[in-house]
């Protein structure tokens, strides 16, 4: 038995998520789907994580346990063959057997892509959200260095059903960065929670819009209590940009 | 009666194209329907020329003629938000009488998008011809420079139907330029032929690949007859970019 890592891009839109559900399909089932066609063999596919239905992945990492004769390179194009054009192995290599997509994780980088112009481009609207309204990435950067470092994230996630685990991660980098219409909001941290990046570019979002001073991000914050001045910014603008190890 | 002009960008993706057909939706039917439920009025909207089945646009240029009160902003924010998401008005005007949007043109760019590299992103999948083989933009560069100009274009259409037509156009530029595994052609001219810029981009991703040399494309342009040695490119890599009037 061998263990392959992967490094798989994907287009959200079709997909129910990264994790295989009851209904709907997912990037993991179908990741699953293709080696089981290559091999013949039901191999699990382990993502480092979780992605929502409709966000999309530029580097997610995964991992299998294969009893296979192909090459890496031939495993990687068989499988790029069979897969649909909306999901790419970008890499595939032998890995370590102490390798875990999830547990080897050092960082994860997540990046959330805002189109902030009076005309969403239609070429880029399933990967972008519009915000109409002009935004101040000035304003949004204040607020972003309140959120940076080691903090409790409870208000800025949706997982209030789990009250025992702890909420501390740390944001070695949170930047809002303007180009023209294009706004791009970059987090990395050691873990992430669920739904802590949409939550956390909702409200800077709102802080951009002029809508909530940068201050009040540090009072939420320190509030550790979710509440709906924090909105979820919708699933199609963020990418799973990098997994570090 | 007042006579409006329009910008129009959009994901040729899911349409027969811009003109009107028997079989299929094409764009010029959606901006008709479009103004139709906004006006009750029946009024035909005049493209700059018509885009295949798949070829997008960013700057598709077209005029109507319409009895109504409306400002021009408001009948812009109006079709913006009864048309689909894959179709948008960038711009909209009232116009001279005498404009129209295909016989007052001076030029049109055209852009040809390839991804050169061995995986093709799925974010840009339904915009970029993926090429696999290393191409040569240097080789690619030289062989468009011998199409620059005026010259009958008759070995680059597909309309071989049509032999009373002149096929003499001028491509005020055709330039190839590389950024990472980006290749894009760029092609200017007061004129184009059916399937004119994707067989240019055809015979040139062949030269590319060092299949054809570039004085080839000198002598097959001189024969004036289309041969099976160049190929029409794909049509999602294709973006009629902008009308120069």
């Amino acid at each position: 038995m061998r263990r392959f890592q992967i490094e798989v891009a994907y287009d959200g839109t079709a997909y129910s998520g990264w994790q295989i559900q009851p209904n709907g399909m997912s990037v993991q089932q179908k990741l699953e789907e293709v080696i089981r066609g290559i091999s013949g063999c039901n191999s699990r596919v382990h993502g480092s994580g979780r992605t929502d239905q409709g966000v999309h992945a530029r580097g997610q990492v995964a991992h299998f346990d294969l009893e296979t004769r192909m090459s890496a390179a031939g495993l990687w194009k068989a499988m790029n063959s069979l897969l649909p054009p909306d999901i790419r192995v970008n890499r595939l290599s032998l890995a370590d057997d102490q390798f875990h997509a999830r547990f080897s994780a050092r960082a994860k980088e997540y990046r959330y892509f805002i189109w902030n112009g009076s005309i969403l481009p239609p070429s880029i609207r399933l990967y972008y959200t519009h915000v109409q309204s002009r935004l101040d990435p000035q304003l949004m950067q204040k607020a972003a260095g309140y959120l940076k470092g080691k903090h409790d994230f409870t208000s800025f996630t949706a997982n209030a059903n789990r009250p025992l685990e702890s909420a501390v991660r740390t944001l070695s980098a949170l930047d809002v960065r303007k180009k023209g219409n294009r706004i791009v909001i970059t987090a990395v941290g050691d873990g992430f929670l669920y739904k802590m990046v949409r939550s956390i570019s909702g409200i800077l979002i709102r802080v951009g819009e002029g809508a909530v001073p940068p201050s009040r991000v540090k009072e939420i914050m320190r509030s550790r209590n979710r509440t709906a001045v924090v909105p979820t910014a919708p699933p199609q603008g963020l990418f799973l940009w990098k997994v570090h190890y």
